[in-house]
């Protein structure tokens, strides 16, 4: 194909993100079974090694919640006004079946990768 | 938001894909460690679990081929002529850099689900 090809480091990063971003989703979901509003989820992610952009992070909690999968709550904290996310019970049962989903992902990569491929 | 909330089902289904698409990836380099041609490598993954279409399965073995990751060759087999894929050895390390990925994205998944989250 005529295309330049991407040099290792930027094919690798993007090969990442994509392997990523479906399962943010997850963690997200996942994580706001607990009350947060945007930052401190951003930094529990980040701690857990779930690095995320805020431009990629807050459109995805309004497209949840529009959804229906989660709630949100205007507060004053530390005399600013906050937007709290939470899990709605519509997310909850999603939660689970995405977990389930993802529990086939990970056996059926486990029995690939320990696959003998020798001839 | 004034859009209209799909169904649970096709909602779910939507997710599901957005989980398991970057996933498909890593799936298929570890997969191609063994040289397939498309069909046996789509049946194979299926058995796992893991089907994918192939109008997703052939242009992403195209674009992994451009991207230098995969190698192919056209041969005969059974009288019909076949384009059989392998991973190339650029395709090997970024096979190792995704698996160590994955270990972070399962560990953290780990870690949240696993969290108490009574107030």
């Amino acid at each position: 194909m005529g295309t330049t090809k991407p040099n290792h480091a930027e094919l690798v990063e993007n090969l990442r993100i994509e392997l990523r971003s479906g399962c943010l989703v997850l963690a997200v979901l996942a994580e706001l079974r607990a009350e947060h509003y945007g930052y401190t989820l951003r930094k529990k992610l980040g701690e857990l090694g779930l690095e995320i952009e805020e431009n990629t992070l807050y459109p995805m909690l309004r497209r949840l919640e529009a959804q229906g999968l989660l709630a949100s709550e205007w507060r004053e904290e530390d005399r600013r006004k906050k937007r709290f996310y939470r899990l709605a019970a519509a997310g909850e049962r999603v939660l689970e079946e995405l977990f389930s989903e993802w529990d086939g992902i990970y056996r059926a990569l486990q029995r690939i990768r320990r696959k003998d491929t020798s001839p």
